[in-house]
């Protein structure tokens, strides 16, 4: 069939919206009518040409929400009709990793994912002749693609796609990393460096759970009262403060910070985020992805005196179990979403949605189908 | 009163054999007259000068066993007669850190006990007219020494003081890193780095919680027959692996390491320890203590997918508690401390525990007063 998408031609190019071909669902695959899909920094990331990884000519996106319209043979958990969010992190239930209750990372069809492919090693997407790579295992920039069955959350039918697809990655990765990564205790004080799409999440988990003290660090005056929007109690630019970071963190929590997060991918910060946690306890977890080849580096003192370092990759969440969880805290008002996404717009307007991320005037762009 | 005491006069010096004088308990203070103490590495850390906290004239030693002879006004859960081990990790039981469940690390009398002092400001040692510090609050190479209560065991009167003296440090943090600080469950695969007085303890924690690969790594092919005593299962040394050892250490057990330990205080060898952890959950835990200024670092890829960093002092221990928890197993046969201590010799003779240690040919030589 054919379907509407935005293709990554090239590395540093813009997306080109045109018609593609995508075969139906094989075995145990799902083809679901993507309704909504947010545009996240990873997929800019990729775009840009510095991930490593990257492959070309791709559909990128990885935060939809949408609707099956057709299942493949053998698929038992899903049919059409069934509202979904599609999962860069899937959750096969039978592999080392799914049956470690440590870990979500899903090892099931982790290498051809990598390879921009499905698990049977072939791509559904071709543009003429030439095939075009998947991503992240989901290419949500396409109205209609093609996953496995493991990799899709079955969400209520009342959840709004144009911010539940939201879930598929940011709120889920703030919020998961303070409730399944970090497991905060009410009362803990808490710092967050980076106050973007993932920040704003780990602030609103941190209110979620009780946190006391829910600290925000960012460069940007105006994140100010987004912060606080979402539970901030806290903000402190760097630009503003005279002498040592950690020391006036360290003093500002009362010692340091029981758990620090850091949501941008700077190994700096990241040293400061250990760094500013309390002596004896204190945890901090890095979600930021990092360029490549960059390091992280400290003195060991600060972890034999009790601090740890950890991270966190999709908020440690298991998608087919959580993901509709989260769903339910959005709908039942627990948590928010609404506000976060500041921009909606059309497929052909796509590559605006990465103009106003890279000028910082977006918490959240949706392209809505 | 005069007591028997080997000083280290200054950094680089062997230690001088001779009387000091020393002043008696005062408020909450108790005097303990020193049967057995075990010579650690970082009492030659700091006799060697590279401690940058190294205070000097001072009266070393810090891994002892001993008995009461009186006790300063205010002090009522000891009493002349009781046998005690000295902690150099005190349990106030009220400070911020001991009422906090996630650490051991008493800060009660931290500030004077780093310069060498008891809690009031002052030193109880003094060698004609100069004062003497005391180390890390024990100063065990003294026949009679002075601790604040809250930095005594009260152990077992049938547990021998030449070999219980080693659980005031090696034993306990090599046990206590596992059962305390990692918490290992039955069934892991470990790696432990470094086979000296810490290594083995931390194999025979291992081995006392059920776990299943323990394999131990050093340069020294004689530790292979140590490891193997304590229940090491797999001895790697490095001269003997050809490519990379990170590589060898993940296939060998089978993904990489569910817990690994650094007994050392190599910096490089701390980043071996967490990258041959496993995927997911593999827990990287720092006992060594590094040179100063020395740093660790590493991708932070390595945390986000699922790794984590840590470390551990005393073995995560409370002494008052856990101490005597030790002893009782070392009694009922769960450990073992007897082949570990190689040498026993009389005080005068400090000085050959050094040369042994520096060696290589002794895992714990213990002085006996």
């Amino acid at each position: 069939m054919k379907t509407r998408a935005a293709v990554a031609v090239e590395a540093g190019k813009p997306l080109e919206i045109t018609e593609v071909d995508l075969e139906g669902p094989r075995e145990g695959e799902v083809m679901v009518e993507v309704k909504a899909t947010g545009v996240c920094h990873t997929d800019a990331f990729t775009l840009s040409g510095a991930d490593p990884e990257g492959l070309f000519p791709a559909i990128l996106g990885h935060e939809g929400a949408g609707v099956v319209v057709e299942v493949g043979p053998g698929v038992t958990s899903l049919k059409p009709g069934d509202h979904v969010i599609p999962l860069y992190t899937p959750e096969c239930r039978e592999c080392e990793y799914c049956l470690n209750p440590k870990t979500n990372l899903c090892q099931a069809i982790r290498s051809t994912q990598g390879q921009g492919l499905m698990p049977d090693g072939t791509s559904r997407f071709s543009l003429g002749k030439q095939k075009l790579h998947h991503y992240m295992g989901t290419s949500t920039f396409a109205n209609h693609t093609v996953l496995p069955e493991i990799a899709l959350a079955k969400i209520r039918e009342d959840a709004p796609f144009d911010k539940v697809c939201y879930v598929g990655c940011g709120v889920t990765t703030g919020l998961g990393a303070v409730v399944n990564t970090a497991k905060v205790e009410p009362g803990a004080n808490c710092i967050v460096f980076g106050l973007g799409g993932i920040g704003l999440n780990v602030i609103q988990g941190l209110k979620l759970v009780g946190a006391n003290m829910i600290v925000g660090v960012d460069l940007n005056p105006d994140k100010k009262a987004w912060g606080e929007r979402f539970g901030m109690t806290h903000f402190v630019n760097p630009d503003e403060v005279d002498g040592d970071l950690t020391s006036y963190l360290v003093e500002l929590t009362g010692g340091g910070a029981d758990y620090t997060f850091e949501c941008i991918g700077n190994v700096k910060l990241m040293r400061l985020a250990l760094e500013s946690c309390h002596k004896g306890w204190g945890e901090s977890v890095i979600i930021g992805v990092a360029p490549a080849g960059a390091e992280i580096s400290t003195r060991p003192f600060q972890l034999v005196t009790g601090r740890s370092w950890r991270g966190s990759a999709f908020g440690g969440a298991r998608g087919r179990t959580d993901v509709p969880k989260i769903v339910d805290w959005y709908m039942d008002g627990k948590i928010e979403i609404d506000p976060m996404i500041t921009h909606t717009m059309p497929l052909e307007k796509i590559n605006e949605a990465f103009d106003l991320m890279h000028e910082g005037s977006s918490i959240r762009s949706v392209i809505v189908y």
